[in-house]
């Protein structure tokens, strides 16, 4: 049996919150023992996202067990993992994921032992080899995600089979200049690191992450995809659809649109 | 055995093209004999691109035997399918996608006998209970495409069964206000209407391909997705991406760099 894989999907309601889900759970699907946390950024979970995860068919977590017990233990909704309020109001840039992330984290704490653990945001595109690999990271393992900024890629600089750098559009100042998408963690590492969470600043998210798991060495990160040489993930963004118009329900009352309308999914308020 | 299915993706060269293929060819790998037309908007097939459709392993057509053939008989690239000069030199909106579709029309009338054919572009997001259910349409199949318009949705109305009429907030003066992802049409039924084919006419590509399979009753038209009252198809967009800029060979010359350039895709200029 091989390790098991947690792959932590953040996921909020907008338009196209099925439709993302969907396409993500198609490729999760070719991957075995592989178990998808997926945490809405919310109050609440969603009936249409629970219908939608049971359609797919990938084993989840979004109703669970844990959850119960850690609301009575912290006072809070487990699965559901809102941003705090003083991100949601303000203007600027939102850590958005970050929450829903720290809670996969508690959640693997408290149920997993051994296998590996990934943030797949529901946006992206991964080729399913990148999971095989993943799967038998001992500490920390890096890979090359594609559409990340005017470079077109994301990578750690390799040569001789060495991290020689980062090769990063984005922001400076970090010590590990990589997308989400590029890496993946081992669940034993992470019980070695009982302190290891991600901080809620926009931009250091994978940076402030990855410090938290210090000590650990550049020459302890595993190179995946061919030594960083084939791009297995990519950074795909989806457009914003405008929430939907209200239906005309003494237009269209006795149709099929009532039933289409409840499929719609509208932002929280 | 299932009737097969004929599944129709024009795609064309941008930095996004890859991650497209992947993320769709991932949900038609869950479908059983189904044969995936890929079909390039370009002079000339591509390498990278072949080597991605090796990699999801869906059954493809990309280089193909017939190819060859019509290349001698009408002195065309069969399965390359740019789009006619006077509109890819416009600054109008362009009929994407109806060179390439139109081509794979030409193929299914040379060498598909029966089953059913559908538009999937590379960029929409398919639940895949409807490759099942359109693979029994008898002349031509409709359901509700989410993501459309600020309606959220295009979908026939459907009142005791029947068509009422078309919920779609796109353009008007359409016979057939319905979206591409929308509708699949019977191998057979193409057969029997030998000049049906896809008008260069922008936003009424599917007007139009409909209006030229007449005659055509809305009685025959089969409703799928529980008499069109489910979405399982979704109009999702991808952002673009600025093509990569060039890689600094004298700096990164000898790295990893240097082989995932060769997986950047760049337009055709």
């Amino acid at each position: 049996m091989q390790p098991p894989l947690y792959v932590i999907t953040p996921t909020y309601r907008r338009p196209e919150q099925l439709a993302e889900l969907t396409r993500l759970g198609y490729t999760l699907k070719h991957v075995i023992n592989l178990l998808w946390l997926v945490i809405e950024d919310a109050h609440n979970t969603s009936d249409i996202v629970e219908n939608t995860l049971n359609r797919i068919g990938v084993p989840y977590e979004y109703y669970l067990d844990a959850r119960n017990t850690l609301n009575k233990l912290l006072n809070i909704d487990m699965f559901a993992a809102p941003m705090p309020d003083e991100y949601r109001k303000s203007k600027k840039a939102k850590p958005r994921g970050v929450s829903n992330r720290n809670r996969a984290l508690l959640w693997l704490r408290e149920n997993a032992t051994d296998g590996v653990f990934y943030f797949a945001d529901d946006d992206n595109t991964y080729d399913i080899n990148i999971f095989e690999q993943m799967r038998y990271t001992k500490k920390v393992s890096m890979w090359p995600v594609g559409l990340v900024t005017k470079l077109g890629v994301s990578s750690p600089i390799v040569k001789g089979g060495n991290i020689e750098g980062f090769y990063d559009g984005w922001i400076g100042g970090r010590k590990y200049p990589v997308d989400m998408a590029g890496f993946a963690v081992s669940v034993k590492f992470l019980h070695e690191r009982p302190q290891a969470k991600m901080p809620y600043k926009p931009g250091y998210e994978e940076d402030g992450f990855l410090k938290s798991l210090a000590p650990l060495d550049n020459a302890d990160i595993q190179l995946l995809a061919n030594n960083c040489s084939e791009i297995l993930t990519w950074h795909t963004q989806t457009k914003s659809n405008h929430p939907a118009e209200s239906l005309n329900m003494t237009k269209y009352g006795g149709t099929n649109l009532v039933d289409l309308d409840k499929q719609l999914v509208r932002p929280i308020k």
